[in-house]
């Protein structure tokens, strides 16, 4: 007979175990921890919100969509098509075969925050009572599948629940935003969904279908894209049409971070060679880096919020690309230079009012060298707060102290969740209220912030930081 | 009159002062701290168990073949052939010197790991109760000769009493591995001592001498190594000698990762031009890197388990190394890159159901950016234990942090004491045990992990990780 | 009404929480607090000295020269003219203006080392008790110009109640030392300011004004430099010098560590281009690394300690530049390669008796990785304490964890304060005894040294340190 353990969610968790100090990161914590969600991006498709589509099994709810939890299982000789990628709808049997392998690999998330999602999940959502294993899995299976049936389980119902005020979902500039439309129409629905202007794919010259995105950009502005004036004036006409629909930010994500500039005519020029496709890799390269900077220069203008996500090895490997396609775990970070190479971009932008610009990263080693110097320089620049493989508690502790000393606190961007794992957004952000506290916590205890003046900055990094990096 | 200081081990040493912290770590400790040595890493020269040699000296023993110990004093002014280095069989004076050094500079060690080791090998191993220093040098060192004239203090009998359950020595590809043999057929000795593979010079055919030692591969296989399908051959042929007597992995240490591949016809072609002497340096580059490549192949065939030892500036010093040779201490790290390097070889057997690779590093930063990542992906990719300059408490304290959150436990490699320093094998077991028990401890006092699943995986990082990593 | 808040130094402030590790840097802390403050690296004008130049106001004193104060205001969007940058001397309205804008963000300095250093100058060194605001800031600003007023609040009154033993001025390799001399000269005044030798833009033959400053050494030093030849004579004549006149050490800052070395014919030919003004660009990177490590050559000579403080990007943001100049806060730290860079210089003089070189850095990954393993086996060198933007309590805890398990305590610099900001270098080496103290508090508490030890080395660290690698 297989033992049962208890599930539980300890009050303190994430505590240290000092007293005073935990005592101090307590009432922080609690002065925090109910005020309202804001997530200025995030990866919820639109959809879900605007159809209020139903959740359709506990797999597609928790696994299958999430490279977080597959890709370990993946580590440990679980085949992705076992846990439902890429397989399209998943039957009864298969989604329960999937959700058996999570169960069973309980033990191998032991110490990563996919662990401490899903048990406050389990916990806080599902109302689940035992640790899972391959023995309670169908148990566990079906009180999930019971929860999704309920019509307080519907995305509008969470998005209520969880005290979701703002969601920005990330989109394509040529996308209509029927969606984000359609929500903000709706009298009856009181929360906020805005788009985010992710033109990456339209700014990689490099790329085999840039032409047809180029081609597609045309046509959804209405205006002609055969000249470099007329690709800046399509983009501008798409961020305007996004602005309208309630986004404040554009977000990029390309392998570096480098911003050199062109000549207005050789920009010309070698854009004239990207629509005629005799581009060589070099000019796709100096094309791609100008582009970028043009979107600082329409941000400075726009007033949308300019967030970078830099240097990812996507799809590293190539079989697995193949086979399922991207986003399903095999990305991977690489180092990031950041200071030479935003130069360009800062010396035009980097003082110019409106202009903001979030710096995310997941080479660590630029928080103290690059970026916390840059955002305690530059009114412009928000220091993006820890990021993918950094979105756990270590590394969030890490980040804290890394860039504090430099830039302070008022420099950094208010949480980000960047997720498509909806159910997981609350605890996300609860771990980052709950460790925000303890670095605040520690300061205090070692007496180099006053509690009252932490407890005015918990509340900033909180509530007003991603209000004001976000404009919302 | 010198003052005489205690010397002694504290039980609760490199546990956090924090009492609840503390006393986890103390439960943890306690269940693991008897188990069996495993050490599937290390430089102790086989002949010491096949032929069972006696220790010389205290010097011998302790400071000549260590540049762990050695290049300390000589950073602070003490020649290498003071200590001994270079300097074959020491006579008593000279010994007893070089020990007063090490004794007279005992403060220099003040927070490293090298203190930490010698404190414990001194008391637990030879029962010294005093602090050195230049005036007890003479007694501590007697005390130490006295202990190497017992029976019970030559190195098969400490495998015994250090209960070293398998130790792997690195062996050069041509050896004929008789001392291993001898160890295996003497059916008195129920100890493991495996060889492993360690194909460096065999693959950098930009050395001066790889021509010579091809031709001896060539000579010890039996097969032509003219082409580079007679080189693959041989190094097959090797690589299963190398299993039929036991050994489980192999090993490589050069100067990066990088694993590009070759055509094999541009191979033979290059392989041609080595053996000819015509090589440039970027096409000897080319087919190490191809080389390396193939070694994975290998592996994912024959399950050696392939390890990496990369990025480090041997002989910084040529001046030391012209007088010295190598292995003094004048090596140092220097950065790394992993993603891009591996890359190739990933993508052709990152998901070989028998290949296992352990990456290790001593630039921290790759960590939480590269390796804790890509062993959150790959089944094959384990996550290297802290190495060499890392092998302290602040750096593995580190480590854990770094890439437990990407890769969880069970993707990393176990702990390897990577040492020629036999008598601080158990210090630095210990050690690891110690402050793995910290790290668990701390997930437990935070509430984030149940100190009944900390026990099992404190349990594996001693026990069940070394032994599937290694196929032992 | 706005409420008034208390501002205090509390006696245990940057000390752990936990009482047994506390109790413990207490004791190591007092026992060092009270020693002379050593100062062998800072930006203090010499005449302040010499003259006894009184201080003109509160916001001269405390803002517009320190762009530790000024960059963070201006990335919260404070322009720097409204804080008195280049606008010469200023009136009281600007300078209460100026002053105001200070205490008004007040909060954004919130757990930065700016602020902890100027709570400790309000305090310790003004007697104000009240936390700065938008409202107290004229009684502030009277309180602090009433001291300035004050017979005690002279820089030579203030050497003498900081009990600052010796500082170390920045200076010009041209510079005929007057302030130097006049202050060495005085039998009044027992205090020592030496001077530091700083030729950076002598050995930057690519900078457009490097003929003028070569015409102006050859002036000097009345050595002809029209020839390689003579350009290394009349720096040694001015090393020689500036020896004469008290100096220690030479200070070095390029973008990068690279020391490739030159033949002599060669470096005569790159050098008359020089002179002549056709040099490449690669030409005067090769002439300005073999300049970098003559002056490592005559170190080893004249016994002056070396220092290198590389890597910066200087003047990030030109358009800052053209209207502030240098020095504003615009300087950008980049990353740094140790190992490789140093190796032709360290091959050369690494093991000379006499030389001694201090490598400083701001990218932190390189103190485990490069610099920590060089100080542990070149006897020449030191690793430099942490550097301007890393000069902050969670930074330096992350340094001594980063370097001691390789160099130990022994091949560290001794703080250094770095500073122009004369008021602030008590609280800074006050900050770096503090924290050094529970550095080693935490390794007494987890017994890995003896308390008795640990006093020792906190000694150290203040006193003999310092005084050993800059021959004091």
């Amino acid at each position: 007979m297989e033992s049962v353990t208890t599930l539980a969610l300890h009050p303190d968790r994430l505590f240290p175990a000092d007293a005073s100090t935990r005592e101090v990161a307590r009432r922080l914590y609690s002065s925090v921890k109910d005020l309202p969600i804001i997530s200025p991006h995030s990866h919820v498709p639109p959809e879900w919100i605007s159809e209020d589509i139903p959740f359709s099994d506990p797999t597609s709810l928790l696994i299958t969509p999430d490279h977080y939890v597959t890709r370990l299982m993946h580590a440990h000789g679980v085949q992705l098509h076992e846990l439902g990628v890429g397989q399209g709808p998943l039957d009864e049997a298969a989604s329960r075969a999937a959700f058996r392998h999570l169960c069973a690999h309980w033990g191998i998330y032991a110490g990563t925050p996919v662990r401490y999602w899903l048990e406050s999940e389990l916990v806080d959502i599902f109302g689940v009572t035992e640790v899972p294993t391959a023995g309670n899995s169908d148990a566990i299976y079906d009180q999930i599948a019971d929860w999704i049936a309920r019509e307080s389980s519907t995305p509008r119902a969470l998005m209520e629940s969880f005290d979701i005020e703002v969601l920005a979902t990330t989109d394509d500039p040529c996308d209509d935003l029927t969606h984000h439309r359609a929500v903000a129409d709706d009298q009856t629905f009181a929360r906020r969904m805005v788009p985010t202007f992710r033109p990456d794919r339209y700014l990689e010259p490099g790329r085999a279908d840039w032409n047809a995105h180029t081609d597609r950009l045309a046509e959804v502005s209405g205006i002609d894209c055969g000249t470099w004036s007329g690709w800046v004036a399509a983009m501008e006409a798409r961020r305007a049409y996004f602005k309208a629909h309630g986004a404040v930010s554009t977000d990029h994500s390309h392998k570096d971070l480098r911003t050199d500039v062109l000549e207005h005519a050789d920009a010309e020029r070698i854009y004239a060679g990207a629509r005629a496709g005799t581009l060589s890799a070099h000019q796709a390269e100096a094309l791609q880096r100008h582009m970028l900077t043009e979107m600082a220069r329409m941000s400075s203008e726009d007033g949308l919020t300019m967030t970078l996500h830099p240097a990812v090895a996507r799809n590293h490997h190539h079989p697995t690309f193949e086979r399922y396609g991207a986003d399903v775990g095999a990305d991977i970070p690489t180092s990031v230079e950041v200071v030479r190479g935003l130069a360009p971009l800062l010396g035009r932008y980097g003082t110019s009012p409106q202009f903001k610009l979030v710096v995310f990263t997941m080479d660590e080693t630029v928080f103290s060298r690059e970026i916390g110097p840059l955002a305690g320089f530059y009114p412009s620049v928000y220091v993006g707060v820890p990021w993918w493989f950094l979105d756990a508690p270590d590394a969030i502790r890490r980040f804290r102290k890394a860039v504090t000393e430099s830039a302070g606190f008022g420099k950094t961007s208010g949480f980000i969740d960047d997720t498509r794992a909806f159910c997981s957004i609350p605890a996300r952000h609860d771990m980052s209220r709950r460790l925000d506290s303890v670095h605040l916590a520690e300061l205090v205890v070692e007496h180099r912030l006053s509690e009252d003046e932490a407890a005015s900055v918990i509340h900033a990094l909180v509530a007003e930081n991603p209000r004001k990096v976000f404009n919302l």
